[in-house]
């Protein structure tokens, strides 16, 4: 068993579903939206879900799925 | 089991199929269409599928498969 | 089992074997040819293939063998 | 058995959670805040997270999870 | 079962060992030679191997060994 | 059996735990360090760690946990 | 059984251990030196190892593990 079994950061991401997240991806474009659902791939289901650029709603999408591969990070808005 | 067994986004993809929907793919091209069916690696097929380019049609494809590893969001148009 | 086995996007790319198709490769060159054979990593033979640049055929490759994991998209032609 | 077994960076990870450390990413971005759990994937959260840009705080975070296969680098702040 | 396994692309590669062949990369670089083994990974090893480059030779090999995930496409010379 | 069997470079790297090594990243960036331990995914940490460039010392680590897909060398300094 | 399984690249880089050989990465940096191990994923030792650049040596490196998924090629000098 590895080290790190007693801590384990999906039950951070458990904790905040049903929260408005910020979710940035690695080709830079951040996504805010309530956290539907998580997968262990990081898949993420936004609902409400707001592209933002410097800070500006660019894009308004309503639901939308978010591969995991490409997500950088996920914090609370 | 990993904490997010309850909750999986890919319910949310089989409850779009047969919608019209929007890839957005990695290399910033969108695909417009109906998903006809999706797999666990994200592959995607669209039927009556259209590339778009700043909100205009740039080619249409009649049925077009997606390999899922580009994917970079789903969303319903 | 996932929420998607009722349906495979691999059904889709069985039925056009045989058929011409255009193989579009991450870098953005395209491939034209019939499609012989296809595997589940998305390895396509194409018969009497060709490479085409802007409508343009640039390449004649008679069989080419061509690497999955560099597929964007394949469609009939 | 790899040589490796007797030896384990994941130790130096467990040793050091709780701790004010600093996460550089792939993409030259650092993040710096206490390090509240880690995976085995190298899926970080931090809380109390500060973006830092040429020594300087251009983001607070408060709880952030970055993941792993972003991760170049962590070390003690 | 997937829908492929009636048919299989490793066959037309089977097929053309001994033959000379062009191998491209990913990087755009060209090598012909004889296709003297190749495996599952796509690892290639070419006897009496070019490196072309817009139609000339730039470099002779003798043998070389290239690693499967840099191959684009594989085709008869 | 794979034919490398008899040979194995992990041996090379525990041989050399606890010298001063030289750490080269595919981003180009070079660590030096003492080798305290290192795992089969290259993830790597290094104590008294210093980040060079162009020959000088840019920044001063103490210990560092270098993620093992970012390596591209690693010799004895 | 893949249809390749009669013949295996691996082969070829067990025959040159010992050898001088180039290892091109993918970053279009050359490696020399003698072959002395090598694992199934292409890590390599080299010792004597130089790092050329335009035919000229830009650094000695005395032995240097290489990690696999960096190399292009491998060849006998």
């Amino acid at each position: 068993m590895s080290e790190f079994e007693k801590t384990d950061p999906s039950k951070f991401l458990s904790d905040i579903i049903g929260s408005s997240v910020i979710v940035k991806l690695q080709n830079g474009i951040n996504y805010t939206g309530n956290l539907q659902t998580i997968d262990g791939y990081m898949n993420v289901v936004l609902d409400n879900a707001k592209e933002c650029s410097n800070g500006k709603v660019v894009r308004d999408y309503g639901d939308v799925f978010i591969r995991g591969n490409n997500v950088l990070y996920i914090s609370e808005a």
